[in-house]
């Protein structure tokens, strides 16, 4: 519940989309970099570790769809999401005057994982979050620093783990909730929730728990959209004020010109 | 000079030998987990860099026997050492107690540097050190945070720098002496500072400016070990407290077991 003494944060998450390509992340940053108040930026992982991997002569392990993460990869990916991406996101952050600060789960105990079990299906070094560290937190954004937080988590027995970004932003977002008033900003490729699949315009402005089981059941919310609104719902559930459905183009528009997931 | 009001920070310095042998490391960090009180951790880069451009078919280049950081050699190095190495480090302190946060210069504009002159030799993408950022430094002391830092700095304009370890342990340790009492600790390969090069154990336990200038007049010091004392008299005489010279093995003896250089 939101009270006057409590500070506003957003957290924003951007996907490989976005990462991938040098104008639009420019673009993004211009944006992001104007956001007033406290903020957090979680980035996803992108082409680049594929490409590199590719370039050491390390195959990509496939299985049901998804890409195992051995040894081997959890360097590159490490590398890649921790190292080249978050640093180059930072420097370029610096050079728009705002005071950037990239780090990745381990750092600061920011995020606690746990291996994922093996059984069924043995993912290799993948975590699922369990424990958010609000102390290290909310020392940087008390400093004035804007967190900038890579995809790679650790285990506490000195393994890093790689974690969805999507499940990093909500873990960011959920573990922050206690002290701030936190809206969580999902940056995708569509505008928003659409209403018509064939029209990229027909974006729902808003939508509530009650909608949203309307919206389900008469079929107009399906497929992938399905998980990604319980995951905004599950979120708000744990106090997170508002999710917000984007394009990365738009955060610099009122309302996002997205899709505004609340329980208002 | 010291006053009573002000806390000791420790800046210890590790090279590629320790970086690069995952006993040593591990041994090493052991040893730094258990310093007291706060402290700060540059290390270099290794030879994990080389062979990741080997393996990604990216010559070295090397003019007057220095590499030469083109654009391709600077992801390399960004990727390694801010990602690969200073995770790998920080998730190893981690389970070890120590809540380690990595960051490179870029993050939360901890070191600005300089492009180095292209001019009489072009080093490509190397920096020096022009500012520090205390308040940075000190917001993640303050609160508990063990700064793990990796020698890739950034030049305000969305660029990054490769940059020595050992400049940027002398930055970070010069940075800091306005506000706390600095120790330096370069950890390198030999015991310390020896009277004998061919005596291992004929460490000089303590050297201050004068016994420096007779100890060079009479050939005592020689060659390599030049250039490091006269960084770590420059670093005395910018305010650090005193400078240690020992091995790596050493962190958990009294004295460091090694040289101690300082101006009393």
């Amino acid at each position: 519940m939101s009270t006057p003494h409590r500070a506003r944060v957003k957290v924003v998450k951007i996907g490989g989309n976005v990462v991938d390509n040098p104008a639009f992340l420019a673009r993004f940053l211009d944006d992001f970099a104007n956001l007033q108040g406290p903020k957090i930026l979680v980035h996803g992982g992108g082409k680049i570790a594929t490409s590199i991997s590719r370039g050491l002569g390390i195959e990509a392990q496939m299985i049901a769809g998804r890409r195992v993460t051995d040894a081997e990869t959890l360097r590159i990916v490490t590398m890649v999401y921790a190292g080249l991406i978050n640093k180059d996101i930072v420097a370029k952050l610096q050079s728009r005057g705002t005071s950037a600060l990239g780090l990745c789960g381990a750092d600061g105990n920011l995020i606690l994982s746990r291996k994922r079990d093996p059984l069924p299906v043995d993912y290799g070094y993948v975590g699922d979050p369990v424990d958010f560290n609000l102390h290290t937190a909310a020392a940087l954004l008390d400093a004035g620093l804007i967190p900038i937080v890579a995809p790679i988590t650790h285990d506490g027995r000195g393994g890093l783990l790689n974690t969805n970004a999507d499940t990093v932003a909500q873990t960011v977002a959920v573990g922050l909730a206690p002290r701030y008033d936190v809206e969580l900003i999902y940056c995708f490729e569509k505008r928003g929730v659409l209403s018509d699949i064939n029209d990229p315009d027909s974006c729902i402005e808003h939508i509530n728990s009650t909608m949203y089981q309307t919206l389900k059941q008469n079929g107009t919310i399906q497929d992938g959209m399905i998980p990604k609104l319980d995951n905004a719902f599950r979120a708000i559930d744990s106090g997170v004020g508002q999710v917000v459905i984007c394009s990365a183009e738009a955060l610099s528009m009122k309302g996002y010109g997205g899709t505004i997931i609340s329980n208002q």
